[in-house]
């Protein structure tokens, strides 16, 4: 078991190793992969799995979802905050750290089920001294505004005064070890005592002088008694250092808690910040430290009856999905309407912390489906920014809502127009310029969230509009060609980069003509049994029947390439007449290899793609096709796809189960689900792949265990199990009920209610009714 | 040849291997060490041989002589500026860097002739890329305010973009690596653009508000063209970083070029300091680096004529005197009365950069007779704290002047009340109430000064008024003991610190009664020859014909012990009475073995000295005891002396010789000479021994050359050459006069004069004339 790694206290706390990622040695060159594994959120903020001592390889980063900033950058990206960790231990000035000790023993693990970290170190100092340090770090989900560290500290062979270092670093800045793309997104506006002791840090965006306040106090026990001493405040620029002491003894177990405390002047006014962390700091100590997390404990239970996959006899894979799930769960916000969650969720630097189209089409689903009250703050989120996006519509040229690519805090388009490359070159990034299906993500999540909850509440109020001012921007955005009686999209990108830009992009194309035909019934359904919505959308957008006539005529002129007199469907106007490369050969975990020809070509010219983008259609729109076009598109375009991408395997994996081939999805899964695990992109460092975590759900959910919402709306479950797994469980909501479906090796199905009403479900073609466990 | 492990430009710029101290390969261990033996300083400023590159191993201090600061420590102490060597060089991201890289070739060299630090290294980051980085700096004699990098960057194995941080780093904190000593001493007041680009900070410090200006730009060259593009200023809080970038091609060398300017408000007003600095540079960028540089070596090229000492036949020690010498006569300041030398130069932390009696008894000699402008300073140093030292005596309920153990910039006592050892544990430190003879080596000082360059307007005016006060406050230290008819100065401690405190310290009892005598035979010969000086004296000091009288009964009744009926001095009233420990082993390299006695008792309770202490007095007042008494009593505390502080070896070295004991002479000046080189006292790391480093220099020209003056004020010439030595050549000022002594293995002498009149020396017991060369 993992937790026999750990000792005494701790090995009593922790969970057992289906729950357990265990780092089980120390190689700095796996630190920063590990600082993103390793990282913690409570949905309100993330930090990164740093060591508390520090060290020279780290990029310890603390952010609060929505504190961006801007500055001499290219776009408003998430704000390095002030490091609360630091907590460093010292022998007559010799740090206890894995950088300056010998390491004897050497365990960390994220403890899933209790959303903690825990480690057992023990170092050897220069002068032999030998020291275990344990401890487990927390942020609280139930108040995201405690957080804090329990470090027990033994010394193992000698006795002498401990001196403690207590720190919030402040110097931190984003890019920190990035010369060239370096940049300190927060000036500091106080580093003083928290009270007669503690430190109070506080720090403002450089751009809207947004204010965050961090404050921490330490404590040391032995026996229950408090005894650190010689306490002493120092303000080292942008450090705040608190230090102090204590008599340590040989085999004597000294615990040192830290209890930290947030506050941004979202949550309350500017001028009470340091009382509020203040007060927060004094109730959680009143409370304790081992209760606080005892109450995070608990919400984490809820979360994980509602979130948890089981798969039996597939110990590494059940864990490795779990892994997916705790994060993407951990990070959404059930609380915040103006958060999203970024391509790396709040885990590392790369995209700033930006929204992509990741969030509609690979991370709603799960939430839509697990943890409703999230799923609507990230709809809800998008309709706070849509005057944004109708700006930005206006800027470039179109009418309606146009969705920036990224979106950050305010709605603006958050792509930068260069990109600078990590050698120096810069060059011209089109992205925002071309890449439109974000636009139709939005749409589409709208609907689709509303599919899986119902929350026709939504749909009919704040869904309606953005999905009117989407279809606006569509209709704005389609040139109707005379000589061949059609409107087309030009000069566009699909979800597929490597042909940028293209005219015509099925997907794109598909969904614009979707929003169209759906908000037109839409309006007509609220027009005829929602006339107080009705008026209310009508006189917010302007909206005339005229306007909805040409919507029509638009939606059905609409380009939609194709291989005539087959069900080959194009990925964009030509492709077909690209050089069709194929890829012939896969490496030894059967991933495709870099066809040949990609050596004299680039992959533009070639019917080589990066991911999923006709395979994407068909996944978003299936119910529009037929088995026998999906199975078609899904076998030619598998043969060219070189998945670039992360967002990629996942698709193709539900894709390929839905049409009968299960001969790579079992390795697609593994692969998306040890993404970050393994590190498998190289680029683990700068964060988990967010997509991907909910890429990973929804290969098992909707491509293993076949669940889908028929169009009569009911649920259907049809599996395809692996031969490597004996069982599959986990939970859903649909309608007003909670689900517990339970699958055997043989594709038998149980659906059982957890909570609500008995429902009926389509299990395997036949409908059943669920009712009560 | 080590010159020869450079390349290129570099190579042909060294000197030959006399003036070269090599460090040849990298440790992280000695990092520490190097960064002190490697320190370089034109007397205005110092800063440690520490890497541009920084690291994690470093104590990359800069100090300006004369700002201090107290703020939360126990003393004023010399506060770590701003430290400019910051240039860290990058490839894609990857530091070129020792502690990032493989070191394929190491060599880093301190010049000592042209007071240049040099470094050649290839290093080979992670993905297999070469570079060779060769460069040196300099802090420019010629003209304080300018110093400089120069690095020559040769990609050897790839071409690519270097990307380029400039630093100048305020983050920087006094006793960085002890966190219970930790301290900022500063605050930042700017941190912005030089000028259109270039770094600008000021910081000032938190007591007295007194600001330093930092400047640097950096350019970069390749065939003198400038390269250096995509230059970005950033304030990184309290670091300002200039990052910039350049293409290089394998092969082709780049010059990169850091030009540094520092001012305080000492030299210039507050309002002025961003404008002078700029200009500094402009005007430093106009004359050019390497004509900055050649400026700064012929200023050298005098400095070595004056004081180099050359040893024929004994290549590490005539090196390793020469790196003494260096240091010392390089931290000397010849153009500030108000800066003192500190027992680390301004090479290191400890002891905060404060004067001791190290330096009129270590150091004062070297100076009055090579530099005696810089002596001069140091004797008016004193006369500018005069006031203090009187305020010092009034706090402690004395009379007249006593100066600090420890003094800084305002003559206050710096001796810390308490001391906290790095474990932790506190205790009172009782020097600064004890131990007095640092008055008696102020007194001694201007004795020693005057005679050597007779400065006869500095003794009549401010050395005579010292004298007078340190007098007055003898005689109100002395008390009158009734039934013994003597006076005694009881509660003190003398040189011998492991007797603390005791009554009637001989050093001290003696020195003060030669301060009485020699104040009152001076007061004479103002009256009777120089009565403007004598009436300003009278008027000054308040002196009067009582208060004179009563001097000459304390100075002829101060008690000084002493074996009645023998020659043997006594260290204090009642050493005798100490239980008598002798040191009877010696080690390998001939020094002595402590004790066993000392391991069930303390040395207080024993006649075990630290350090010179009766020895010393012999030392400083040879002339009043007959040849027997000092034998004797050189023997007998020879052996009971086990070298406690560095202060030591170089006076029983001299005293040695004197008495005709070259035993262990040639040991004790080779382990004095190699004291830092060799870390022989483990704390080389804190700084080098400053007292030493004048020991050094007394040890061979007082001890082996036997150089003194007569009673007469003749130059006496006695050499006692060790077996090793060929011959020994070096430079004296004496009267008016520069001399050149050169001695032969046989001790035979011959006396030029190179500048000034020829005069009357007696060499060898034979008075001869020494005549032009």
């Amino acid at each position: 078991m993992i937790k026999d790694r750990f000792s005494g206290k701790l090995k009593e706390m922790l969970s057992s190793d289906e729950w357990m990622i265990l780092q089980p040695e120390y190689d700095p060159e796996e630190n920063l992969k590990f600082e993103s594994l390793f990282s913690l959120s409570n949905g309100y903020l993330g930090i990164r799995g740093s060591h508390e001592e520090g060290g020279k390889i780290t990029l310890p980063y603390l952010y609060i979802n929505g504190v961006f900033d801007k500055s001499e950058t290219f776009m408003r990206e998430l704000a390095a905050l002030p490091n609360w960790l630091g907590i460093k231990l010292f022998i007559e000035k010799e740090l206890i750290g894995i950088e300056n000790c010998q390491i004897l023993k050497f365990s960390r693990a994220l403890d899933m089920k209790q959303a903690l970290l825990a480690k057992s170190l023990i170092l050897r100092d220069k002068k032999g001294r030998e020291t275990l340090v344990e401890g487990i770090r927390f942020v609280s989900r139930a108040n995201v505004h405690r957080m804090g560290i329990k470090l027990y500290v033994t010394p193992l062979n000698y006795s002498g005064i401990i001196e403690v270092e207590n720190i919030i670093d402040g110097t931190i800045i984003n890019f920190y070890d990035a010369p060239r793309f370096k940049v300190k997104h927060t000036y500091m506006t106080a580093n003083e005592p928290l009270d007669k002791d503690g430190i109070y840090m506080e720090v403002a965006t450089r751009d809207n002088h947004l204010h965050t306040g961090v404050g921490c106090r330490i404590e040391a026990y032995k026996n229950g008694k408090s005894i650190l001493k010689n306490r002493m405040f120092h303000a080292f620029g942008e450090q705040g250092v608190e230090f102090g002491d204590f008599d340590a003894a040989e085999g004597e177990t000294v615990e040192i808690i830290k209890y930290v405390s947030m506050y941004t002047e979202r949550e309350a006014a500017r001028y009470t910040l340091h009382t509020k962390v203040k007060e927060e700091i004094d109730g959680f100590m009143v409370k304790g430290f081992l209760e606080e997390l005892e109450a995070h404990k608990t919400v984490y239970e809820e979360m994980w009856k509602a979130a948890d996959i089981r798969i039996a006899g597939d110990f590494e894979l059940d864990r490795a999905i779990r892994f997916n799930v705790f994060h993407l769960m951990s990070t959404g916000n059930e609380n915040d309407s103006r958060v999203n969650v970024g391509a790396k969720l709040l885990s590392g630097e790369e995209y700033g912390g930006h929204a992509f189209w990741d969030t509609e089409i690979f991370m709603l689903p799960f939430f839509a489906y697990i943890f409703p009250e999230t799923a609507k703050n990230l709809e809800s989120y998008r309709y706070h920014l849509l005057e944004a996006a109708k700006a930005n519509a206006r800027k470039n040229g179109f009418k309606g809502a146009q969705y920036p690519w990224e979106s950050a805090d305010d709605g603006t388009e958050q792509c930068p127009d260069w990109t600078i490359e990590p050698d120096g070159s810069c060059y011209r990034c089109y992205v925002a310029v071309y890449e439109h299906h974000v636009t139709a993500a939005v749409a589409y999540g709208i609907y689709n969230y509303v599919k899986i909850t119902r929350d026709l509440d939504f749909l009919l109020n704040q869904g309606a509009e953005i999905l009117t001012e989407t279809a606006r921007f569509w209709a704005s955005r389609c040139e109707y060609v005379a000589e061949k009686d059609r409107y087309e999209i030009n000069q566009v990108t699909g979800p597929d980069e490597w042909h940028e830009p293209v005219n015509n992009n099925l997907y794109t194309n598909y969904l614009a003509k979707w929003n169209l035909r759906y908000v037109i019934s839409l309006i007509d359904t609220l027009k005829k049994g929602h006339s107080k919505e009705y008026d209310t959308l009508m006189e917010k957008t302007g909206l005339t029947a005229r306007e909805i006539k040409d919507w029509e005529i638009v939606q059905e002129k609409i380009y939609l390439p194709r291989k005539e007199g087959t069900d080959l469907l194009e990925q964009f106007e030509g492709y077909f007449k690209l050089e069709d490369v194929v890829i012939e050969k896969y490496d030894e975990h059967d991933w495709p290899v870099r066809p040949e020809a990609l050596k004299t070509k680039r992959a533009s010219q070639t019917q080589i793609i990066k991911q999923a983008d006709v395979v994407m259609l068909l996944h978003l729109m299936g119910q529009e096709f037929t088995e026998d076009e999906i199975r078609k598109n899904y076998e030619y375009y598998e043969k060219r796809t070189l998945h670039g991408s992360s967002l990629s395997p996942s698709i193709y994996s539900v894709m390929g189960l839905k049409v009968g081939d299960d001969s790579k999805a079992y390795r697609y899964l593994k692969r998306a689900a040890f993404l970050d695990l393994l590190n498998l992109q190289k680029n683990t460092r700068e964060g988990i792949h967010a997509a991907n975590t909910g890429g990973v759900w929804q290969t098992v959910v909707f491509g293993f265990a076949g669940v889908s919402i028929g169009e009569d709306g009911m649920l259907t479950v049809r599996p395809h199990m692996p031969k490597e797994w004996e069982g599959l469980d986990f939970c859903l909501r649909h309608r007003n009920s909670r689900l517990r479906i339970t699958i055997s090796r043989d594709n038998s199905v149980s659906v059982k209610v957890l909570e609500g009403e008995a429902l009926e479900v389509n299990v395997n073609g036949q409908i059943v009714k669920a009712v009560r466990e």
